[in-house]
């Protein structure tokens, strides 16, 4: 069992660290809401006065924060950054969902100081985070990736090895990218077969079985009504929010503008979620999209 | 056993009436093009000198033509129309992929004149065409459908009931625009990764995997070498040519325009696969289009 520091403790971090817990580690947990800090107390962490705090002496350190400017700002240039403070040969393991250029960035740092620090962001949502069952896209060497999968595998079912340093970052980008236009490609085809008279089971039914198959048929039906347990079938409540969906497209075209990759199906995709969130829609699934396509009564 | 009428022997027509021959069936085959008759009649058809001739007594008549104009043709406005000479109680299968308006308004004289008409394109291409494992998809009656589906299972492996007339080709219509986009998508997410150093066959499998996942990335890799059995690694040979599925995209526009469905992704993914023609590439696999994202040497 290990000594864990984890820092960031909101809707995905919470219950991952209360996972690790769970599985037998010592936790110290530092997060800026005293609240979220107590109810991992309740779970059995340990509570630290400070992100220095929960690193020190800690093998593994562990941060889910909102963006690149935070993991920075934590890591190398703020005011007592934790590069200053991490005990030899610890590994630290970002899960936060950032740009690839800071990822990359911090881990040149870090390799300069002869510190283990790789990427790894999840997909799988606050349901994954609780059930233990996320995905980790990792960019690591050969021997971090192996370090890190024992407690990765506490906390995820899917444990990918995209790369070196940065790699998991730009495949969450990659991936969720190509999500986005499956999401708005399966609302825009079910849409218009609707609008011609075609049942939304049937012709998903059809299109599942034939070469429109993708995610959205098989397990996230945007059409209400079709799939029981899918956001769609609860007024679009829960699962993974439209503001989501739209920080990882700007992620992605960020990645898209600094390496000229062309993205025209992505960035119509994003044009479609970003008119979605102005109509006030930020909060509800992102599945929710096809109302963007849908007749108003 | 049944007497079947097959008109239009192409690279589809062609192995689809081989296949009922194979099974015991007398076909009686009519083509514009001599050699697609000779072959037919090599594989045991019976050669008539019209459309007219083929249909005279049969109990399924199936066409498999280029276009609406053709359909049109053929049954409704041509010379000799056949809906003039076709045997009580015969059963009018349209294979071909045409606009969903044509289907509806060919089905609509069918039903003054109590002949039965229905419209089951498929899809699957050649391969599928030859070894009988195509998709059908169907607009007709219940009791249509059941007459239909004994002679569709000699030819196909999926036979989908999608509604009533032209349901079939709003269906397929759907299906395509959403390949399109799955393709077009798939194509951008893999060039984007690729291009910022992730290995394509990674990339892939952790797309397939997670919510990326979908039909291209399951059995029709864009990406040279992921796929040794793909089209895109045999030079982008055989398979679905680009033209096919520019055609398929322009009927798409059509469904979309006549019912003013909104469809951003599919027109996006329609303008990608015509630069991908102008550029010289209408007879290569359609996943060539992944060419359009890819930098030139």
């Amino acid at each position: 069992m290990a000594n864990i520091g984890f820092i960031g403790l909101g809707n995905m971090g919470g219950p991952m660290a209360a996972n690790l817990i769970k599985a037998g580690h010592s936790v110290s947990v530092f997060d800026l809401s005293k609240a979220a800090v107590a109810t991992l107390v309740t779970a059995g962490a340990t509570a630290a006065q400070s992100a220095k705090e929960a690193v020190t002496g800690a093998q593994f350190v562990i941060s889910m924060l909102p963006a690149g400017a935070h993991v920075e700002g934590l890591y190398l240039s703020g005011d007592d950054p934790l590069f200053d403070h991490l005990a030899e040969d610890a590994l630290v393991i970002d899960s936060s969902t950032i740009d690839a250029k800071t990822a990359q960035k911090v881990a040149a740092v870090a390799a300069q100081r002869d510190i283990n620090f790789i990427d790894a962001p999840v997909s799988g949502g606050v349901g994954g985070a609780v059930a233990g069952t996320l995905s980790f896209m990792v960019g690591a060497s050969e021997q971090q990736f192996a370090n890190a999968k024992p407690i990765l595998d506490v906390m995820g079912k899917n444990i990918f090895h995209a790369g070196v340093q940065g790699s998991g970052q730009i495949a969450k980008a990659c991936n969720n990218m190509l999500l986005a236009i499956l999401m708005t490609g399966t609302s825009e085809a079910l849409n218009m077969g609707v609008k011609n008279g075609l049942d939304p089971k049937v012709l998903s039914e059809i299109m599942r079985l034939s070469s429109g198959g993708n995610w959205a048929l098989e397990l996230y039906n945007p059409f209400p009504g079709v799939m029981p347990n899918a956001p769609a079938s609860n007024d679009y409540q829960g699962g993974f929010q439209t503001d989501l969906m739209f920080k990882d497209l700007g992620l992605a075209m960020e990645l898209s503008q600094l390496s000229a990759s062309p993205t025209p199906m992505g960035s119509q995709a994003r044009a479609l979620f970003n008119m979605h969130k102005v109509k006030g829609n930020g909060g509800l699934d992102f599945s929710s999209v096809i109302q963007q396509y849908q007749d108003q009564d």
